[in-house]
């Protein structure tokens, strides 16, 4: 028999293991456990499926009379995609609920552990909230603001360079590195990068997987004078939605063609991170990973749009004072001003390192 | 009763603990082991002091006869400032010797071990050898090329930053990172900064502890014109020699008044850095400790003179184009000729991180 905090923690690594599968809907895992034997377990997968408690729930089948389910999010009570969760565990005469976090999302916000109690279920709330809130962070945030939570990444060597004094940056990280790049970009719903990257390196932006091509992301492209080449690859390889943030001044005729091609522009007055992020959110773009270049992460920085920054470091040093660095733009002028992040976590990637460090005060 | 390698990891403990202050000497532990207890310990503490082995030896007194000694480094067979301490092994009654790496030093070279062995003592090389080189290899690094062993220190943002697009740069870095940084000034034999950091931030470059004022490293100024003021602190302090490397074209009006300020000039034709580490070798630098500012680093970078990189790393993000990065200068063009590291630690200082990398194929 284990612990409350131990079943927990198993719907918590239930959850994580959908991590990049469920957008827009949170991760949530669920345990279901009756006289100090698991009888049920159950993660959500994909949206529009079914939810991780009505998983764990048809495992334990009959038995779930009676029994204790742990999930990590509270259960929902309204009628979106699939019949509320809360009405499922009410039905299977399940006798006590432990919730991690409340749903913050408005269509919940308390009414499922209301229905539970209700129904006359013992409903326990925070256990493990900390780590709750953590797993989906980027789902609470968005909730929240009605925006993507934004991940800056880049990948230099160890003095800050993407590139050498001569333009080369390819490759600068190892395989490592690389492979984790592209899981990073499976876990989002959503990759920013500026027309010069295009122009520069004319990526397509997806992410290929070990093992299978993984989900594609929606490509997104700042590019204030549509210089954005109809034959680049985001243009015409099909494999994901591209979508062109440009200013009102752009070139009809470029438009047309980039329309044609199957591309969505949206007309901005002024290139304003606040409105491309919340177009992002209207489109339901809850992650969005920026790859640079330089320029465009130093908007980001200036306009104060990062939530983490994902940094590959490469043992490597190439100096240079004309080097392309990790942030340009016009920079904070007063450190105590700075963008304020704590360290997440180190971890070796081959050769190469992977800071993660999040924003403070969020 | 430990096994051998328990008993040498006592004795690279014990010549650990005397970092930073047995310069020229390497650091070297002794431990004296008879019927499987510890009977004596001893570390190398000062130049020109007693050695490890001597002091373990004292401890042991007559029990010595017929123990072990564990040794970090090979027993000097010279006379130096001291009798050497391979007959001090061998008038103790010593049976077995167990050395971790042979010296490389000339005046040693596996003499030592030699007189040790004719006079028929059992002698065994090799245990804990890599650790035993690491420890030293400032020391191994100097005996084999008569060059220092030059570190690269870095205080920066994520985002490579020492500076904001406004120039400020105090401070970057938070208490513990700092207080680290003094250490690490404590530990070397020289520091070098270009005449721009001089100008710039006039440092007295002293190894500034929590308790006491540590060991003050000899300072070193790059400075073609001659540009370093006559009321420089490093000119003025007197709490350490200060070194200016100049070009032969510098004013001799300047040379006169520094000279007579106490400073040593030394005129180069061309300030290359082989003319400077040639240079601090022939004055038994055996460490250099490179604090900048990204000129100074560009040309240690450019001209392959970095062994070790011990990097700050404040997690924050200034951004800028022309914010004043880690490593400056010319830089170097193909990434296949970057200066190649391996990540040897990383350690969490309050909110900082440290990275130190060590260059490969040393």
């Amino acid at each position: 028999m284990l612990l409350d905090q131990e079943y927990m923690n198993l719907a918590l690594t239930l959850a994580e293991s959908a991590k990049g599968q469920t957008s827009p809907n949170p991760m949530v895992g669920a345990v279901v456990v009756k006289d100090g034997r698991i009888i049920g377990t159950g993660a959500h997968l994909k949206a529009g499926e079914a939810h991780a408690e009505v998983h764990a729930l048809n495992m334990a089948g009959d038995e779930a009379r009676g029994a204790t389910i742990y999930v990590t999010l509270e259960p929902c009570s309204h009628y979106g995609r699939t019949p509320p969760c809360a009405k499922r565990i009410i039905d299977s005469g399940i006798k006590r609920v432990i919730v991690a976090v409340v749903d913050s999302n408005p269509d919940v916000g308390g009414k499922g552990i209301q229905m539970l109690q209700e129904a006359g279920i013992d409903v326990e709330v925070g256990l493990c909230e900390k780590e709750a809130i953590e797993l989906n962070h980027a789902f609470f945030h968005f909730i929240k603001k009605r925006r993507p939570y934004v991940t800056l990444k880049t990948a230099s060597t160890l003095d800050g360079k993407t590139a050498t004094v001569a333009g080369e940056s390819k490759w600068i990280t190892g395989n490592d590195a690389r492979a984790d790049g592209h899981r990073l970009r499976h876990q989002h719903d959503a990759i920013l990068v500026g027309v010069g990257t295009v122009l520069a390196d004319n990526p397509s932006l997806t992410a290929r997987l070990d093992r299978g091509e993984g989900r594609h992301p929606l490509r997104v492209i700042l590019d204030s004078n549509l210089r954005t080449p109809v034959d680049a690859l985001m243009v015409t390889d099909q494999l994901a939605e591209t979508l062109i943030f440009t200013l009102k001044t752009a070139p009809v005729e470029l438009e047309k063609r980039l329309t044609k091609a199957g591309i969505t522009i949206i007309r901005l007055t002024k290139m304003n991170l606040d409105h491309v992020l919340d177009e992002l959110g209207r489109r339901q773009v809850q992650t969005l990973l920026v790859e640079g270049g330089a320029e465009v992460h130093g908007s980001f920085v200036k306009e104060r749009c990062v939530n983490e920054v994902v940094q590959y470091l490469a043992p490597k040093l190439l100096g240079g004072r004309t080097a392309s660095p990790v942030v340009g733009g016009e920079g904070i002028p007063r450190i105590h001003d700075a963008l304020n992040f704590s360290i997440h976590s180190v971890t070796q990637l081959g050769e190469d390192l992977r800071i993660i460090s999040k924003v403070r005060g969020e």
